[in-house]
């Protein structure tokens, strides 16, 4: 076929079905040289099909990471101005908090995950996703370095570069070992959906090699020593799944091993759950002891061997040497190194996380925003900005600010530094005039007068109120929607600005910083029982907590597939239990 | 606690709760020490526990392979008279029928598989299962040797020896690659569960390499190149499959990729699914042609590299490279190791599989038997025992075979020797008469009269009626339901032999030999249709037989949950399609 028929006949498909042209566009993007013919020749492609000149013009946003942060940023994203390039190794979404129910097999890790193609691919808008691993970022020439992990037979061209002009780094974080020695050889991880087959795998395993002949029950026990590192949510789940997979299912089938079976969880701290209430960590404390899982408390590990953990006792420094069988690690996150590096490039060497504004743009870096576990907000201090605000705030410039000059900016000031209103609620003071009041001594509102010393000291302790967000889905989420929004609306906010006013500067912010609304969080304690604290300081623990936290749980699944599947396999776990097969 | 407040606490549950006695009898296979007590204290667990000694008095049966010739042994067989060790490096039977369908995605390989204790833990039967290798047989001291493939850590308790009275070997073939070069190294195979796991991925992780940038059309074509090597009904399925899965869910979400993804079938033969109908074989290459799918027949492979198939065209000896991205290799089995150097070790060094006579049992070894794809049936020639036979029929010892004679012991030839009565069906010959009359010409029945010659001239073609059973998971399956009916009925049948007449020794055998009931075969094609080939050449092929493949093999699940998880699967693919997540 010759060249040219080939173009009548593309030509043709285009008259005949004008849907073609959209196929044709997509092709376009990795394809090429199609794409101006069929716009020239066909009258019905010309409204679908965006002329290679617009493509380029279009800002390009590249994102790193299909995680909680990078795909709700894509799902909330909508602005066909935008030329969105993703760059993941995982071309897939995983509902992660639903990890521990795959280690043990109540939910299948498929029911979990999402092709990110799918999530996309219904957009308005130009969405190409490669599979590959960013590692190196190039902030000076706007340029990030990625690699694809497949294999060898590309002929070198396994790595490739991305030009951007917005970059959105949401890659997450790795496990945490404290350089502990030992850790990343012998014990598993939980953090992606690998880690949790693998545990599923090797909890099986342990039994197997268990019910082999010839073993002494010194070895049984040893090896179905199950250990957990770290109380947190995820330690604690998983700690609770397996005493459910153990006792609910695999006792039936490795009858032998039931006296064998033990589970300890090793915390550092003097509680577990120690970001939740009291009233959960007791419980949760009393109901892994009735259990029979054994929380040591106050143990460090210091070292991890082919068979033993060895753990220092806080207090006394003893140190003790713990066979096992099977360890999981779960005590916290660390940097990614494609992150440190970067860090070290910005000159931020010495943080935990990308540290971001308010607006979640990296500090020292012109259209970088960071988001998620990889990101962390330096929220800017009252006292950093304390001249400026009274400053903005003292409109007549008398050197004096009277409550109602305050009262003026007050909005804005609240919202630039929300620690402010956060004071305020935690002191329980009704307004700003109870506050400036308690410098001022007990006069009436109309009268406070305040000089900036003054201000100084009734606006100290007000900082006292920052903390860092925590490092949950739930706020990754939030930021990817809010960090799309901001996108979306970016045009418009150009011309009529959203935010607060600039105390330092002048005019207003582009947009609203971002806000965390915490919703409550869950912890499934096995049993069916869940302990659920949510806004407010509402507690419940029980049969419950766990129906609602299969509600929110399958409402929150990011498709109707996975929210299906999820649930099916809930239904199959009830009716069949879990099941052991080794693959 | 002391040892003996422990004991009168043990004894004191199973006076209160007698069903404890049945989990301490399993606790006392491999822990041991505590029934003696519990039997002598406990009225109501004696029925339940049996004797320490009362185990060892039990013949030992040692069953080696959970696929589907060791998987129906186990569930068939229920004398309690037998102490069943069941050894295999799968903990799980698969039903592999479906593993074409886990390829793509159709199927969840956790639907097809179902946990061997599981389907053995409801027996009334002493059966223990050990997740290992067996990587030698000792027929002299009725031993095997054993490995487990966990890890490292059992300080060279790896290694296991077991011994046996009765063997059934059912450790199945491995893929035949006839020593192709580079097959081991590049091809993918499709036997077990994990082969089609990595299939999955693989063409999951063709379509991403595809997607990179930086490529070439050239190469993207090399890297959706999909070959299949082997037209039987696996390859053929696959294909079929993976066509599907890129038409119907793949070029959805990698709409560029479309015009560069290929499949080719590469058959040595004349034409694929030979052993089928000639309706079906040419129904099916016309729908592959018409799909796109290109059928190479005649091409036998020669070479694989890490990017060309290199393959002889049978008839000009015309060598072809062939650039690919991805190759399924499935032409055939051959002998595992184990298997091969028991063969040796046995003299029978020069076949393809394990020779068994009739009752399954390994020639020239004592209390072995062998059953599927690693055995093949030696079937006892006519010919061979033609003067036995001659002489058991000649009652008058008058040195000629009258016709009543031969009728007096037809039924015994017909079942020792199935081949035989195959002969008259097949050469539509009413009855026995019709033959001797053929060697005798025109005469009336009665009269027939044969001399040794004769009768010899009469049977001389029964014998080009033998073949061997096909190695498929129906002719397995029979076998492990005839061979635990033969273990079931074994003191029965000592007393009172089943079996027919033997004619070259004395008396009967004790059970009827194995015969295969032939209960028809599919081939799935892809687009919803199916190609069935029933007992009685009844060949049905389309939307139809597609619905009866359903039927069929959803009733034929091992368990109901599979049974459910499958349909569910089959549900879940109509409504959402087939994941593409790379996990």
């Amino acid at each position: 076929m010759s060249g040219l028929s080939f173009f009548r006949r593309v030509s043709k498909g285009f008259n005949e079905h004008p849907y073609l042209s959209k196929v044709l566009v997509v092709c376009a993007v990795s394809g090429g040289g199609l794409v101006a013919y069929a716009d020239a020749n066909s009258p019905n492609a010309a409204h679908a099909v965006v002329p290679a000149e617009g493509v380029s013009k279009k800002k390009k946003i590249v994102v790193l990471g299909t995680g909680w942060a990078g795909t709700n940023f894509l799902k909330k994203l909508d602005s066909p101005s935008f030329d969105v390039q993703v760059i993941s190794p995982r071309n897939y979404f995983a509902f992660t908090p639903l990890l521990p129910s795959v280690t043990c097999g109540t939910v299948e890790a498929r029911s979990i995950v999402e092709p990110i193609r799918n999530i996309v691919r219904k957009k308005q808008m130009d969405v190409c996703f490669m599979e590959a691993e960013c590692f190196k970022i190039d902030a000076e020439n706007k340029k990030v370095y990625c690699r694809t992990n497949q294999g060898t037979n590309l002929n070198g061209k396994e790595e490739f570069i991305v030009d951007y002009d917005y970059l959105v780094i949401a890659m997450g974080a790795r496990s945490n070992t404290f350089n502990t020695p030992g850790v990343e050889e012998h014990c598993n991880f939980l953090k992606e959906v690998e880690d949790a087959q693998k545990i599923r795998r090797a909890v099986i395993d342990s039994f197997e090699k268990a019910s082999l002949p010839n073993l002494s029950d010194e070895e049984r026990k040893r090896i179905l020593h199950f250990v957990v590192v770290g109380g947190g949510p995820t330690g604690v789940e998983f700690a609770a799944e397996l005493h459910d997979f153990v006792n609910e299912d695999l006792v039936k089938l490795y009858p032998a091993s039931k006296d064998f079976v033990k589970i300890t969880l090793l915390e550092a701290a003097d509680h577990i759950l120690n970001m939740f209430d009291k009233r959960i960590t007791e419980f949760a404390e009393k109901k892994f002891q009735r259990d029979g899982i054994d929380v040591k408390l106050g143990s460090m590990v210091v070292k991890v061997s082919e068979k033993e953990i060895s753990t220092k006792v806080r207090g006394n420094g003893e140190i003790t040497n713990i066979p096992y069988g099977m360890a999981v690690w779960s005590t916290g996150i660390g940097t990614r190194p494609v992150v440190r590096d970067f860090m070290k490039e910005i000159g931020q060497q010495n943080r935990r996380a990308l540290a971001t504004d308010e607006w979640l743009r990296v500090e020292g870096c012109d259209g970088i925003y960071a988001l998620g576990d990889c990101a962390t907000i330096n929220q800017r201090k009252v006292m950093e900005d304390i001249s400026a605000i009274f400053k903005k705030a003292d409109k007549d410039n008398s050197g004096t600010l009277t409550a109602k000059e305050f009262q003026g900016v007050i909005n804005d000031v609240c919202e630039r530094y929300p620690q402010l209103e956060l004071y305020l609620k935690n002191k329980k003071l009704s307004g700003i005039a109870d506050l400036l009041k308690g410098a001022k001594g007990d006069v009436a509102k109309e009268s406070i007068e305040l000089s900036i010393e003054e201000f100084k000291a009734a606006l100290s302790e007000v900082d006292s109120q920052m903390k860092n967000l925590p490092a949950t889905a739930q706020v990754a989420s939030q930021q990817g929607k809010y960090l799309a929004g901001c996108f979306n609306r970016m045009e418009k906010a150009e011309k009529n600005p959203e935010g607060p006013l600039r105390f330092r500067g002048e005019g207003r912010h582009r947009h609203q910083p971002f806000r965390y609304k915490h919703l409550g969080q869950f912890a499934p304690l096995g049993g069916e029982k869940t302990a659920a604290q949510l806004p407010g300081d509402w507690v419940s623990i029980g049969y419950g907590s766990q129906w609602l936290w299969y509600s929110v749980y399958a409402s929150k699944q990011v498709s109707w597939r996975t929210k299906t599947l999820v649930v099916s396999d809930w239904g199959r776990r009830f009716i069949f239990g879990r099941d052991s097969s080794r693959i």
